[in-house]
């Protein structure tokens, strides 16, 4: 069917107005739209990886499947200490809850009004969940969108498809949990994988995981986020990993999207 | 110093303006802000549960560590099918996220104008945990209160206090993950040993914990939730467990507000 | 019909979500919402004086009208010099009127949502009154309930309720007006029948009713408070004046209700 | 002082900004903000009327003391059934609570940081009051305004200032309460005397003042009102009452500020 | 059909309901909404001028076509520097673009519920027009009024209806923009011929037209705004122009209206 | 000073935290904020024109004078008829104004607090303008920035820079007006100058510019637009003609940062 479309296209950006109508008469179709951030990754890795990362493993899954991918939302909610060192540190540049759950509703409301009938929002930021979440319940009801309607909307983050195999595989025993995935082996090896100009592992910093508190502080006593700015350290990281881990979520995460919405 | 206060005052709603203004003139003092939820809790649990749960422990730590209690928030974000067997159900009565996050503004930020030097708020309800903190976040840029002040706020909730050893002695090897723990064996038992009149263990419902996909679907596939409305069963609980598992959480709480505030 | 109901229910909050479904299938039914506030009210009475009149008045209604009691909403709009002593005065812990609004509308419109029939807000702080109808209006804009439909929201404060009879009967010829009855009188003898462990009239300050301008002025000016923080002195209370209150308005309150949702 | 702006200016819109300025150099100035509705008033008022009476008075106290007269608010909160008839009735069209607060907060806001001293917010539409007093609120959190600084905001509604002597004068011992002053003696009087040409007296209906419960009960039921939408007859209505009515309230009012601005 | 209506009335706010109910179910019926602001114009115009331009082009547009005229909204957005001098000029008060949004959005829902067929925004304030766009969008929106609807809004600037027959005959061939057009020949001329009370011409400043980079640049460089606060100098300006203009722009947009809405 | 940053890097979100914080700190710096839409632009270009052409332009700039270029903006306000043919196009993909105005205030404000000396937004989408312009304008309310900071904010839509000489050159006689250069002689001259793999030249559709009326109308009457959904067709592009236009603004833009900025 994706001869409705540009040749080769998975951007919804890159698509004009007239085929793109044609590819939604077409069929029930799936569009995803993938959610990152601006965000300090540490000496080694650059602001953009999680919206990177997110748009690249939605570009992958939309060709398996036959979606279109959205402009990836490329500012996230705040960078919280726990999880990606904190706000305060230059570089990042984060949203406030209410504009992150604005730009969802917005977007998914618009896209189920054109006549998509299925909206994946693929997060890659932890700090974004609950918020795209609230975006899209807002949107739903706006569209008046119940139980009942063929219309649907699946919110994930792409690590929660990362398999027990792979884990076992990058981290052997040593995995510090994703909590403290921020900056370490996953995302540079993902990078290293995907955009290998854009990692400098002779920037990054050794240094053993982040021990934060069980509560969030604000404001955040800044010197317990590692100098790196990362919570583990990327030591370990590969290409190959990276090329392991894109591909098995890649997917598995398609093989839900078809098992989930046909 | 407690004598400032009405004799075995816990509660902020149960002292008087003037004795507390005398206690908050008399040193740096917490407030704690238990928050909870009005949410199904399968057939054997109440729907104030959550916000039962945060008060009591509030209470305990607040009469170890001097602290007073601000009232319970008792209703919460939305429950979401994975955490809460989700929002459609009957019972669950929830604030979209700007409702929550202004409510915890407001509160915080008028506690620290007030000369609170400390404000906890302690969550029971897993979906509440970020909006909380964008509350928190707003209220300290409201107040202008930056990394140099004196002032702060934790946030937590409660089940990170749970240590492994209690794990292990109320699960065994069978610990579900805190994700299904929704009217599970931590909030039965608690209940059994906090408010034994409002637990109904007869009419708990046996079943395996839910398997639920890897995301989260929109509008939700009601039957993916299990009859009972509880994302695991109560098998196992007991008044007992309960006790143990409060009086571990209070006292490890109590000592890392000790060590974090003085 | 209170057999569908655990034994002696009358909170919501300690009803689980399975008989909650079936009370709610079994007829057309009634929620009452109280609202208070966490306001100073002297020396002698506690913070939550108004959350707790109101959430004891909604009970007992509840019990005749065979009803159930919401949460109390506990934090209340911004006290008022005029009718409350001034939003300045430590310990009062206010909502701005969007939170107030925004709470009021959420909670009102998921009841409505599961099958409740008649809501009712019992309002029982001074300055929630507008903000508590703004948010009704708004659920029920949100939920296209128009007039034509069997849902509807009744708003109320108690004390339009305490006949001319009653007020003779506690105050006399001397009855102060409205305005100036923060931590007076009726509010005393309330508490002193309902709560007596929590008011300590020897705290209590002798002083002549407020006189305060025609006009509100903004920022306050702190000294037309007098120093209690009372707006007229509550000589005279009695428990058996609160008693009488008590009784004369849960009783015209419940007729009101049956004879208006039948 | 009045020489530095155009003759006989009162209000702020017929003057030009560079008199404006020099104007408010030249001392601590004073501005009235009125307020009113777009309502209807039975069929012998005009739907302005709460505007056009509020910004008479305001004009007629401000070349009294000074001052100069913002664009009156033409539109206010909605109408309520016991105060107004409901905001069901054609012609009466209303602003939600926040655009009301909004519109104040702008307002106020934006006059104080010009330099102006004193805002008087004069209220003509029962309904307002709540919404101009957080509107106000607002403005000064927003412009950090506290109890030590010189510039302060009144709020008043115009009744508040007819002395026990007018009333008597006007209504003998028949004043029905302010409550159903809707359409009734006291605002025909006032338009009679101020715009006789907009007062249909021959279209007025009679009827005995409304009778409408403790509560408010929404969606409204609209026979509650009576068909004229006007709460109390306007029987007894005279421009001579009017006038009395007029001149008391402004001299008072007049006095009032005088006294307490300076 | 103005039968219907009080003799000459042309202000909805100078009607009674009764009549306007009348009026409103005998036949399709428009509503004009004038749009203003309260900014600065220099020396020699009333800071109301954009509220009176507009209010008076659409009284005499509705006595052509039988329409009613909304109350102006005297309040409008932000001045800006390039096209009204700058929002930080003594006089200027202005909404933020949310007010103005709400504001636009409860007035224009509210009339096209009562049962107005057509609604004309006619902007006098150059800043206010995206501002009122999106307020008659959302009202649309709130109300589900779609294309197959045969209710409608239009929106307009009055000076988009400046022939160049007029331009020429005003300007010759000096017409500098309507960009600078703020305190210029256009507003002078139509104030000279509408309200020639509240211009004083002998205060104008003459001066070239300003010279405003191609950027908006904040906060503002003052200085780069004329002393005078107009953009280009009234020089040239005149009642007959006035006149001309005035006549013209009515006798156009009547028949527009006519045109378009019947 | 650039080999502060990585080798070439020109996008803030290919620059590591370390860098970017030593950049920051190395002097007064830029970053410029290309602001775009999801919006049909007819048959031959792809709905993300706007933000290409913003982003390649800012990226051009930023080599120019040293300055950083943040994501860009790839959602804008909604398209209105005459200048983008309607948002009811499929593809048009829009954000609400609060939703724009908040990411602007958003962003724009944590880049002055992390140091950035001056934004510049550089818009491409004709209906974004005013809703960047609040956006700004609450950025630096909340930041405190006023006249006299050294920090500011520009923005400018690009085609503003579009000087006479390239007018004529592109258009000789015949420029229809910006008002309907929406998938035009410009937008289509730039594409294929710069990315001429997503220029679909033979789908274009030939037709006179498009004539709509002085006012909008809403719901829009769709059939006002061409089919094509472009208001002038894209007939004499050329990729000459986008070499030369993006060649001057590039040039003229830069030349003006450096004179405004230094």
């Amino acid at each position: 069917m994706s001869h409705l479309l540009p040749d080769g296209a998975v951007h919804l950006a890159a698509v004009d107005a007239h085929r793109l109508a044609q590819w939604l008469g077409g069929g029930p179709r799936t569009v995803i739209v993938p959610a990152g951030a601006l965000e300090q990754h540490g000496p080694h890795l650059p602001l953009g990886t999680d919206g990177l990362l997110s748009g690249r493993i939605a570009a992958a899954v939309a060709e398996r499947v036959g979606a279109l991918v959205a402009p990836t939302f490329t500012f996230g909610y705040k960078s919280q200490q726990k999880s990606g060192g904190g706000d305060h540190l230059t570089g990042t540049t984060s949203l406030d809850a209410q504009t992150l759950i604005a730009l969802t509703r917005d977007v998914v409301g618009s896209l189920l009004r054109q006549g998509v009938r299925h909206v994946v929002v693929l997060n890659g930021h932890y700090e974004n969940y609950q918020f795209l979440y609230e975006g899209i319940d807002l949107a739903l009801r706006d569209g008046g969108v119940t139980a009942d309607d063929d219309r649907c909307v699946l919110l994930l983050s792409y690590w929660d498809y990362v398999s027990a195999e792979s884990l076992e595989a990058v981290y052997g025993d040593d995995f510090p949990g994703w909590d403290v995935e921020h900056g370490g082996v996953l995302e540079t090896s993902l990078m290293l994988h995907l955009e290998p100009g854009s990692v400098w592992l002779d920037r990054a910093q050794e240094h053993p995981p982040a021990r934060l508190p069980r509560f969030d502080r604000l404001p955040v006593v800044a010197d317990r986020t590692p100098p790196s700015g990362c919570l583990s350290a990327p030591t370990g990281s590969s290409a190959e990993h990276g090329r392991l881990l894109f591909e098995q979520v890649v997917r598995d995460l398609a093989a839900d999207l078809v098992a989930e919405l046909g």
